[in-house]
């Protein structure tokens, strides 16, 4: 059963291209349709909207008390180790301190999954033959 | 058979933090080990090396003539569209003007196959059912 006060965010990059949102907007249409019983977002790190912070201040706001970081990117390097834990734990303390009661939890990048690791080394040595 | 003077660079966008660098040179590994008679190359568009002109370059010196450029990205913003073109046909020009004859091929990020984007939605619905 999905949990009323629990809410995922895939979190990507961000950028000032609009051509780049769209393969993010994609996937969250493609995710929500697959498990639509789940509250699921999507916020950019920087240079698009909606900010992680505006998108857990959003969920905030609605109930939400449990938010669930999925990273889509490749790989973590210092946005992912340092930055965003920063402020993923300057916010909830924030929050906290409003009486919103809410758990952030930032999980690993999904690139860094075996399925697509190796979906990603398919597409590649496909390629490689042509 | 594989050709002897095409190969392939791995594009991937490069990061100053080496823990970023990691998965992308084990997605290397792998692929080579899949792909044996290729020769496929990794290089990084900013703050790592081998930076993509120096890699282009030493495989130019070595013979190639044909190279595919294969961006680990998840979309094409700014840097893909323009940027690296751009440097594409900088790098094509000057190296043809020096008796080198050399054909490189941008191709579309590999994110955005559906092999690829299959797999991060069965990821990201996984984890949404924990």
């Amino acid at each position: 059963m999905p949990n009323p006060t629990r809410a995922t965010v895939l979190l990507a990059h961000g950028s000032s291209d609009p051509h780049w949102l769209q393969p993010f907007e994609q996937l969250l249409t493609g995710i929500r349709a697959g498990a639509a019983a789940q509250r699921v977002e999507l916020a950019y790190m920087e240079l698009a909207r909606p900010a992680l912070d505006e998108q857990i201040r959003a969920l905030a706001a609605a109930g939400f008390t449990h938010i669930d970081m999925l990273p889509l990117f490749f790989a973590a390097g210092r946005h992912l180790r340092r930055d965003v834990p920063a402020q993923l734990a300057a916010l909830q303390t924030e929050l906290q301190a409003q009486g919103q009661p809410l758990q952030l939890q930032l999980h690993a990048p999904v690139g860094l999954e075996p399925e697509v690791a190796q979906a990603i080394s398919h597409v590649v040595i496909r390629q490689l033959g042509q």
